[in-house]
């Protein structure tokens, strides 16, 4: 546990310009500035066509899951579409399974269009479980998200927040995914208690 | 509404063999028996890649959504993935919106291999009034879904239900999309209301 | 169908000032104006207990139930108490069953204190699908709610919405209640389908 | 972290002989069994009125709120009731906080007279995440609840488990309730990091 621990932000938008990927690129640079190694998983840039059980191997499907089972933590950015997260994203995490989430933090952003965020937050907490990936409770979700971000070419992604208050919980976000990167069994506790039987 | 519905089952497995697809050959039997005209839109067999919003027309996104649009009631069959819907159903979705949904009835049924499919079910029915589909109160969860099937030749895509409770389930569905295909405002109440004015 | 549907409000707060009973008046006046006769179930002044499925009769579980069982529409108004409905609600709602929700079509209302009501309105439409009420796609939710009402005496509950794009999507809530206060099955079509066969 | 940590289990039920009540005991003995202090808080024993934020002290409020605050980790338990948690649980809750929930580990557990309890355990899920308490991944849900147990004046709450696997995803529960007790961030990384920059 000495080592740094690694972080994978996941962008289910493909859009060229993503409100999703610009937020996921502040949780990176505040997961590297607690002392991780990061990387942004662009969905934008793998071949994963829709997602077959009965094939053998699909598109990039082996480099995508090796980098989800190296994570450490992951964070889970999507867009809302028709009040929960894309296909894009799903899609991506049908390949994912147990193997690829065990032991995995993840922390869960979701960017509105409109003004609801909550029902799409809600899904992906539910769709982890059911891998039994350790969901953080400090989640983040931006209503009206194009509105949210200025042009500034010094900034991740060319882009600012406009916002401090919601720039502060995207990086809180970054920084518990180091925080948490390591959520183990308190083996001493368990063993004491055994002792004592 | 003298005309017969059109009830139109999209499945969300693009299998070869799947489970989904034979429980919505049932609710479409169901349906025609009840008067209606049926189609099956097998996701397998479209080209719908990962929706981007930026782009102008995607594959077979017209022709697919031009079938949702005309459709008067659609049932959504989807296998449980990680305790939700198929990447590639909410990839179709994605593809949908206010226009294709707009007065239609909604039937939904999800197959688990294993036991739960009631997040998948309720994931289905919020992302469907997130475009304003009318989701019908009687739904479909298949548990165990791969032994509730035995060959048939003569049956619906070459299989019949092992248990006939759950096969009087989904054909409920069937029926019920073309029961309740025109859900319209009642409008001989509001007109008699604003006389009363 | 000819007479006045009726169409009762259920407030799943007890407080004296309440901004969810401020809100479901203004559901019923427009229920009223659409041509319902219209009631408000205050939870606060009605007696029930915490649900024991093994006592005969508690409290006024009657009066609620029969208030209930008379209605073509109800409204459910309910605070986001810790991102889902408040107990009081529930509370409410494990006295009804089937017997109450039955062919009863449902509108949902929520207000939160902060930001976030989309986990409060997708747990009331989940469960109302338990007793499978018809829930309207539309639905209400009002965030910051006590700075979206100010003191007015001669509005509904003594005060008038700050901004009257949320008056409207309210008072279409109560006019949507009286609209599709019938759901029933297109009997006609069904039965031509039958005289097909 | 040397002492022994407690695990408290709240039953949803106010039943006299509740299926949930009698699996909560299971999760405590197996907690117990790996050296936790356990406590069943029933609220059938505690006077807890409908929660109302205008009042200053309801009932055993004080008394209740304690006893959450001062454990470590909390097993909740419901019935299902129409597709979600007891209105007597959410009542519960409504009284507690961050105060109560933070560095809170909490395990879910729902039992349904019926065959479908996924709702139920999201509903739950996502009420805790709102007072941002730290919900195992591994949770439980019986089906049939009435008929897996078996009298057994030896065995907790004098019934046994009819099914052994069912009974190992129980004391899971407990037993992870214990070992993960302590969910902190991993001071030493962040640290580290600190020292880094």
């Amino acid at each position: 546990m000495s080592s740094a621990p690694t972080v994978v932000a996941v962008c289910g938008s493909v859009r060229e310009e993503s409100t999703t990927r610009t937020a996921l690129e502040y949780v990176l640079r505040a997961a590297a500035d607690a002392g991780a190694e990061t990387e942004l998983l662009d969905l934008g840039e793998y071949d994963l066509p829709v997602y077959d059980p009965d094939a053998d191997v699909q598109g990039d499907e082996e480099a995508v899951k090796r980098i989800v089972r190296e994570a450490d933590s992951i964070a889970l950015g999507t867009p809302v579409y028709h009040g929960s997260y894309s296909g894009a994203l799903k899609n991506f995490h049908d390949y994912c399974g147990w193997d690829e989430y065990e032991d995995t933090t993840v922390g869960l952003l979701a960017t509105a269009g409109g003004g609801s965020y909550g029902s799409t937050l809600d899904h992906l907490r539910i769709t982890v479980r059911g891998v039994h990936g350790w969901v953080l409770p400090h989640q983040v979700g931006i209503r009206g998200a194009s509105s949210e971000f200025e042009d500034d070419p010094d900034a991740p992604d060319g882009r600012r927040f406009v916002d401090p208050d919601l720039e502060e919980r995207v990086e809180k976000l970054g920084r518990m995914l180091v925080e948490y990167a390591y959520i183990t069994p308190d083996v001493t506790t368990s063993r004491a208690a055994a002792d004592d039987d």
